[in-house]
């Protein structure tokens, strides 16, 4: 089993924004663009009425539209007052490139999705 | 819209195995092992009498269970002569930390079989 550390290296060396509850980070169909790690608060991944994931600290999302370009998949909605650390597709390309755990616990993360959703 | 190669760096560069039509490669429930770049030939990827995908070359496969250390999630079978090359969690982390691009182009499979299944 690879080990490796979470994502509060990048919530604790980033700058946060915040988002009041209620707040949507992006809907479904929105151009890619950044990808997210919640710092602190709480954002759900919804598509039509369905919640998908529930985000807490050190969570991820975006990522999908960052990787392959396309539109995003599902709508993020901040459920609490929240704090998250935006990353760009330059940001997120040096991370890969500079720490490869970013990497793996981006495919992580994504291999739990693939396994709650088949 | 991020640019990355494909496999067939991999499937030039290191040795394949032989399977013939209708081997199986692991069986659902499976403890972790190799991570999968198809060769030639086709894979199918079933849970059950369900077909989740079909590979062909420069398909992969397998990486689930490798970064996240859970059993197979699913069971994949050669369903015509097919050539694999097999990585070990050693040779995969290593192309994570020396290829860049290997990691999103991983990712970027794994966005696309998110967005088929949800």
């Amino acid at each position: 089993m690879l080990d490796a550390p979470d994502f509060g290296l990048i919530t604790s060396s980033f700058d946060a924004q915040p988002y009041a509850a209620g707040a949507v980070i992006f809907n479904e169909g929105d151009p890619p663009g950044e990808f997210y790690v919640v710092k602190s608060g709480t954002v759900e991944i919804r598509r039509g009425d369905a919640v998908l994931e529930t985000l807490h600290e050190n969570g991820i999302f975006g990522e999908m539209a960052l990787v392959d370009g396309q539109p995003r998949s599902a709508t993020a909605i901040a459920t609490s007052d929240t704090e998250l650390v935006p990353l760009s597709e330059k940001q997120f390309l040096y991370l890969l490139v500079a720490t490869p755990y970013f990497a793996l616990n981006v495919m992580r993360t994504m291999a739990g999705r693939l396994r709650r959703s088949n």
